[in-house]
């Protein structure tokens, strides 16, 4: 067979944890929690169950539970979305992406995304045809320069992807940015995804600007968020995405032939446990105690920390430690020390490698301990 | 925005549930049963969640959960598939079929597809820029005329999607059949999506010819098949694929980016189901039994029964009775009957109409009764 995507190997991630496992790492590569979900979420997904909701889900997704992300949005950024008509239940951040790219990117349209980007980007612009334009953002800010950006505009260009909280690099968007790229695409048929998966994970008092917030942005705009990540239950599978009825229509014509629906116990016990906005207006306090104490840790380290403004992941850079490529030391830092990490350069397309990995600090403290102390060693 | 499926409407599951929810009618329509799944698998999901099995699962899929596919088709069918590198586990069966589809077919790839076809294949083929070449069949055998299959084959043709137990008419592949295909393949550069999502429901002692059993055809194969049907379980969204390996590594190339990983819990519970042969060894009495008892109350009424070998569908022709359209006559039934159908036309694409429509009869034994009662009424 001809493969459609011959340069792709297996993804970071996969491959990454199951190194950890073969060798008993403490495995900071994967986006994951270390700890249980709550069990009151564990209850609901279990009454739902009894309660007999394990047929299909509307395709759209159970509409409570769009009823509460609707609230949820107007409450945090002030945009009304019609629950009917412009939010979609997928299965995870990942599937909203993919259906976004799939319903929009026809062959030969390009597709502006930064890198280090999060790795599914690209190979679904490919699948459809697209040109993935790739602006590289340098250490330890990873700030986008939006004349740059305006560089790389052409008639051709049909998306800009956004990633705020950024995986892997644990900056944000900022006001400037917001008003750079308005200025941009004003009068400019240029469509946005922004993958706000990490939204609740922000530190420091710093606000989300949520492509939401503002009003000609989100008008051209596909917003993609999950329950996974807040609700430190990963392998639940279950995300949401939200566009103007005029896009959320041609997202759903893939949806529904790509997947249909989605797990409905989960979202009926997500739409119960979103009731109590105390689920998600904790967690950036949650997190943050975690970032400080590994950041606490690491700096006892010959690593050098990288800022971390949002999600959970805190990168270092190792240039004074060796000048091994950062995939090589990822591998020898799983095999002779017992961490594993991600290796930045895997987010990049053209073999740029700034010596940055990163970790992801969703962990126990025992578990940061741990890494810390094994990270003492190098 | 342009329009990727310009031809492409709202799915007529969604369509016709959502009809027979607005009217409170008895919902036929869309394949889902009315009663809740056994309590054993749901707490086998509840201990899964508090065992802390709430994180990513595996990409590929549980490693326990695959075993026990292969462990079922290698008994069942005598096919040997090794779970590390040649069966995925997917969101339900329509993720599977969508992601073998966006995996094979490249643009003005020919697939071979028989009508009527469950209703995400051919957006799918479009989708990735691939022809659809249709074989519309005909009530009530819905036969395969191989010798026009042979005359829709050229230099073009990547793919041919097969369907048995067959949705929406309740046929199935039989020897015959399977020595037909083999001899028009063989020596061709010829793939096979074999969607037996309805493997287990099949009745009156036939068997059930999944292409896992013909080393020859299984060897080009990508089978398909799903949890949610034989366990009374449709809204959890857990199927499965097995191809050859090498087909299997392009295959997650994509699933990788498409959905990642599938809800951990659920594919825990299922594994340990599984370790019960008689979970789906007894499906057959039960939804045979189901099959005979809705027949008999149709016998009595004016509709015509055609024949249902296996899936939990039965149609049944109305010629007799009106030569109304068959999305008319099905909207009629929900309107002024009370009954939810689904009209066979809509799994033709070229307006071919025989009248048909299709009843899901998994359902309470009082459900089949009030339709019954109802469709007396005709
Ligand atoms: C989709 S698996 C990877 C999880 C994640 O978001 C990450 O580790 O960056
Ligand atoms: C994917 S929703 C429809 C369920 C089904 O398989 C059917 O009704 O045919």
């Amino acid at each position: 067979v001809v493969s459609k995507l011959p340069q792709t190997g297996t993804t970071i991630f996969t491959v990454m944890s199951a190194l950890a496992n073969e060798v008993g790492a403490i495995n900071l590569s994967q986006g994951f929690p270390d700890y249980n979900c709550s069990p009151e979420l564990i209850e609901l997904v279990n009454k739902a169950m009894k309660d007999g909701h394990n047929q299909y889900a509307q395709m759209a997704g159970v509409m409570s539970l769009r009823e509460r992300i609707a609230e949820k949005t107007e409450k945090l950024y002030g945009a009304v979305y019609n629950p009917d008509t412009e939010i979609t239940i997928t299965a995870g951040g990942t599937q909203a992406i993919f259906t976004v790219i799939s319903a929009m990117i026809h062959p030969n349209d390009e597709v502006i995304i930064f890198e280090p980007a999060f790795d599914c980007y690209a190979p679904a612009i490919k699948l459809m045809g697209g040109v993935v334009k790739s602006l590289a953002l340098e250490p330890p800010n990873y700030r986008i320069a939006w004349d740059m950006v305006k560089r790389l505009i052409n008639h051709k260009t049909k998306m800009i992807i956004l990633n705020s909280p950024h995986n892997p690099t644990a900056t944000i968007l900022h006001k400037e940015d917001i008003d750079e790229l308005s200025a941009l695409v004003k009068n400019q048929d240029i469509l946005i995804l922004s993958d706000e998966v990490y939204e609740h994970l922000i530190y420091d008092g710093e606000t989300h600007h949520s492509i939401a917030r503002y009003p000609e942005l989100q008008q051209r705009s596909f917003i993609v968020a999950s329950f996974g990540k807040p609700f430190h239950a990963t392998g639940w599978k279950v995300g949401y995405c939200m566009a103007p009825a005029n896009l959320m229509l041609e997202f759903r014509k893939i949806h529904q032939f790509l997947v249909f629906a989605v797990n409905t116990p989960i979202q009926y016990a997500i739409a119960e446990h979103l009731k109590n906005e105390e689920t998600y207006l904790s967690l950036p306090a949650f997190f943050q105690e975690k970032r400080d104490y590994f950041r606490k840790g690491l700096e006892q380290t010959r690593f050098e920390l990288l800022p971390c403004y949002g999600s959970y992941f805190q990168s270092v850079s190792y240039s004074n430690i060796t000048d091994e490529k950062d995939a090589d030391f990822a591998l020898r830092l799983i095999r002779e020390f017992g961490v594993a990490s991600i290796p930045v350069s895997a987010f990049y397309s053209k073999g740029i490698d700034h010596h940055v990995l990163r970790f992801c600090f969703a962990k126990r403290q025992e578990t940061l301990d741990n890494a810390v102390d094994r990270l003492l060693k190098v």
